[in-house]
């Protein structure tokens, strides 16, 4: 593996402190402490905070990219069963961490969209990068006729989307995984059903 | 009316400039000037910025339940049209209002739930309770057979809030109101149409 640059360190521990603690709540200081650069050198890597949140968002958007082709179309799967899979996968790991965290972009698109258009803007990049993944997934279940031809995959896949963002947010304040149960029951049990 | 207290007064400033820019983002100074009560005096009225968050969240939550109970229960229309009623209005706002703030208790939740319990739970008390307002509301259609009998009335206003709290957060992204239409397509146009 190649040796980390300074830089990808502090957007990699970074991106792990946002994500525990929100933006705008966690300081430069503690993120150069944990990736253990000198106090001071912030500026020399980041030309400011935002650009150091925007450069998290990059690195978010990149891993979900990868994740998400490799769950969904890289799967011996079916397409409609690798997308069940997918969200039975995070379920589980929701519930061996503690319902804790949430989507890394969705908490950003929800903390900044209003106060950078900057960081809205990238949000919302990254969000379309998963709802096309979704989209393209439905698509071939589709194909498939695993689903009906009623259903829009672009829009079905926006809805998907949306909604999984929602019962993330809920689950962060039940500190439980019912709400993503009840989303797979509502979306797989009744909505790709019909 | 009734005179507001100087503390009313600076948790419903608080609220609305919470809303505006998240909770760990708003200083106690520019809460005080907003409501224009002497720097200095915050502590006086609350122990601690918590207290005075948690305050926000009761404040939201009494005003929620009361609209809510008039929208969906003191209508004149039939119950799944003042559902329907409930959220095209409320994309009408959006709309006039251009996509900013989003659902101020669930914005809390998101921000807060992982570093304050009490935050958590409070927030989560009020989701529950815009949980219960629309389970009311499904009851009462399904009782007149305005909605299948196959939903339950308690896990389907479970996903109906988390799934618009979802389309919130993504209308905040994309400054758009399509999340929200998306949403009512789904909902209205397939699940509760079964």
């Amino acid at each position: 593996m190649a040796k980390q640059s300074t830089r990808e360190r502090i957007i990699v521990e970074g991106a792990r402190i946002v994500h525990e603690k929100g933006f705008n709540n966690t300081g430069i200081h503690e993120i150069l402490q944990a990736a253990n650069v000198p106090k001071g050198s912030f500026y020399f890597y980041f030309a400011s905070k935002e650009e150091f949140g925007l450069n998290i968002l990059d690195y978010h958007n990149s891993l979900v990219r990868k994740w998400m082709a490799q769950q969904l179309e890289d799967s011996d799967l079916s397409p409609l069963a690798s997308l069940r899979a997918f969200f039975d996968g995070l379920r589980s790991k929701y519930e061996t961490t503690g319902c804790y965290g949430g989507c890394p972009i969705g908490n950003l698109a929800q903390e900044m969209a209003d106060l950078s258009d900057a960081f809205r803007s990238k949000a919302e990049e990254a969000l379309t990068a998963m709802r096309d993944a979704f989209a393209r997934c439905l698509e071939a279940a589709r194909q498939r006729r695993e689903i009906g031809p009623a259903l829009d995959p672009l829009e079905t896949a926006d809805f998907l989307l949306n909604s999984w963002e929602g019962a993330l947010l809920r689950m962060k304040a039940q500190k439980d995984v019912k709400a993503l149960e009840t989303f797979c029951r509502m979306i797989f049990g009744r909505l790709l059903k019909e």
